[in-house]
């Protein structure tokens, strides 16, 4: 048994101190839980004289990282630095000199994952990272723990805050994807540059670690196909709406026997799905196990406290097994060979929105080639658009696999008679409610 | 390390079998967690000859349950039997006997379980209860673990299947209480005799579980309000929609400072919130903690292999802990002294739908008994009620506590000119969205 457990942690934002106050603030239950003192015994800051938030002990603070990672006292680094290249070079110093690490790192998770846990396990480290995907949702240790004796065939995760919290208002305001963005840009819910929120990345490098580790299976930020939000208009969501369909930016990752997809991409789904609740800032997981059935996990996706408590929560996990002496055996290096499913072999319903010529003959030539590619519609709609000469269509498929609509699609942009494809979004929740 | 875990099955219903067909489909993967074979190696049934739904070698069923309690070669016992007195004895004899257990009964350990809990401390054994509160959903391991390193505050849970399902059904499809209860028992959602779900006491039961676990305070039935569903009307539910609320038996654990309070009866929710959308016979369990704020834990309830999943991961969390040899150490003791909310301390909005005569006079009769008992109000809507010479109001209060809405109510029942208190509700999860 050991008799005091420092830790060493790489950074004092907003979730640093977070951690800082957690471990502060839960003394006395920590000691319960783990049956000795913890304390934080070395945090490193890019600047010694910097205003914070919490008052902490100057003495505790350092500008060199090498004052944790080559200390002998401190037992467990935390990493909410940030960064990749140089934060992993760390990580794995921290690892090679037998350090437990906790990370919140998405990026260096879902680029460095494999490598970093193999070098944790050779050195029978213990390497955790809940608070990378979806802050304070403990979803790594449902997929592991919780779902330990089923196969997960299916995840949805809404694993973005900005892009939620702008298809919200979106959603319940009317309003413009531009006129959104900035509100949520003043607001701190988007970056000054959103890219890789509003284009997916960072939902795909979080869907890249739940697939990883819900599959069993190495899935790369390559392996996934990645789409954003930003060209959704209000009307894509409005007419969407009156079908009765919620929009959500969704990483959809499924399996076929043994392959599997991931994709991000915005998709629409029933409005009583349990998603479709899933408001503003907020994350939630969908899966879908073969056992379980349906079960999801909701909660923050970012924020100084959850994200702490995440980081806290793992901080637990790696002092209680260093109590018991059994850190290093994450049983998460995947088992499996990759094995990616095909267009062909994806399935889904559609919702596409059309503006095509008022002509004679348009609207069996567009559902003729529904047809050729052996696409059948559940529903279709036809109206005038705001534009002079024109029809709006809308057309929702049954199941269709993902080559023949996209071909469909492709083949409408030939079309003279088609002015504009407004919308195409997969449908999906639609199989239980 | 241990060679090869053999498990002894109290049961072989729809739970039990399940646990069989998955440890049967899992043996690559268990073994691949826990390093050792496992096995089903004895099984106590009522009935040797009875036709069964799975294969199992009938060697392996007794009906002596001192086969597998005094059987020196089983390390756990998994019990899926039901039954209090008689099973309570089981498991204290099995624990005594130095074996861990897992139960998936609520009844138990909502009576019981802390007996159960120091027998079992005491001879070093594990005992699991995760599929007792909300069969498929990982909610007291997302309890004891996920949130470690947090204070919960408040736990909203709709823990029974059967009333989510009639409530769900009456609000999508107007129809009377009677009339999808019937439903409901033809579906095999509702026993023939439904007294235990309706009238709230398995939802209670559940949430003494989760109380005591989540606050740490041993929360008895006694200590739980409880009210049931029978007397719901179908208008009740459309009045409520028109006001934005959704009609949901929900049980109700909050803690403000060192005290606490546990009650399970029919609330009103806003319908954009989270709650709102589990339907039909799914669970889920919303959860706030101070610093991670919302989350909220959805799935099946019930149901026989969505139970079996979280039985076969206590089971799988049993075996590791053998494996390293630190069972017995739950750390779910009781830490905190009970001490209850009461009525002027428990605050809520409240919906009053009353009919009353149609004098002068009346309306700011009602409404000067709200003031006497300083409760605001937001909303009122008076409207000519279905009986002649009568009118009906819906009243919306500000946050009003327990003990001045209780004396309202008592008061309108003894006035003249009320004919009918419709019903009254109270309003919960508008705090934040």
């Amino acid at each position: 048994m050991v008799k005091e457990i420092n830790i060493g942690l790489l950074g004092l934002g907003t979730v640093g101190s977070g951690v800082v106050t957690i471990i502060e603030n839960h003394q006395d239950r920590l000691m319960h839980q783990i049956g000795c003192p913890v304390r934080v015994s070395k945090v490193l800051v890019r600047n010694l004289e910097k205003e914070r938030t919490i008052t902490i002990n100057t003495d505790l603070l350092t500008t060199n990282p090498d004052d944790i990672i080559d200390n002998s006292e401190i037992d467990i680094v935390v990493e909410v630095i940030g960064g990749i290249e140089d934060t992993k070079d760390l990580i794995l110093r921290a690892l090679k000199n037998k350090k437990h690490v906790v990370t919140a790192n998405k990026d260096l998770i879902a680029l460095h994952g494999a490598e970093l846990l193999t070098t944790a396990i050779e050195n029978k480290c213990d390497l955790f990272y809940e608070a990378s995907v979806a802050g304070g949702i403990p979803i790594l240790r449902g997929l592991t723990e919780g779902l330990a004796s089923d196969r997960i065939t299916k995840m949805m995760g809404i694993v973005n805050g900005t892009t939620n919290f702008i298809l919200t208002k979106m959603t319940q305001e009317g309003r413009d994807y531009d006129s959104v963005l900035k509100e949520a840009q003043k607001l701190g819910f988007a970056e000054s540059d959103p890219t890789a929120d509003v284009e997916g990345f960072d939902a795909a490098r979080k869907m890249a670690i739940l697939a990883t580790l819900g599959f069993s299976m190495n899935i790369d930020l390559n392996d996934i196909s990645v789409k954003g939000i930003s060209s959704i208009t209000s009307e894509d969501i409005e007419y969407a709406m009156n079908f009765g369909y919620i929009m959500k930016l969704i990483g959809l990752a499924q399996r076929e026997g043994d392959m599997v997809s991931v994709t991000v991409e915005p998709m629409l789904l029933p409005h009583i799905h349990p998603l479709a609740s899933v408001h503003n800032e907020y994350n939630a997981v969908f899966v879908t196990g073969e056992a379980v059935g349906e079960t999801m996990f909701y909660g923050p996706g970012a924020g100084s406290l959850p994200t702490a408590t995440s980081v806290v929560s793992d901080l637990v996990a790696v002092m209680k097994n260093m109590q018991i002496g059994v850190n290093g055996r994450m049983n998460i290096n995947p088992q499996l060979e990759k094995s990616l499913l095909t267009d062909e072999q994806l399935e889904s319903k559609y919702f596409l929105r059309i503006v095509v010529k008022d002509e004679i003959g348009v609207f069996s030539q567009i559902t003729s080639l529904f047809t050729k590619e052996e696409v059948s519609l559940e529903k279709i709609l036809q109206h005038p658009s705001g534009i002079a000469d024109s029809s709006e269509i809308i057309i929702v498929t049954h199941k269709a696999n993902k080559k023949s609509f996209n071909n469909i699609i492709n083949t409408l942009n030939e079309i003279s008679s088609v002015i504009d494809i407004k919308g195409a979004y997969p449908i999906v929740g639609e199989d239980k409610k």
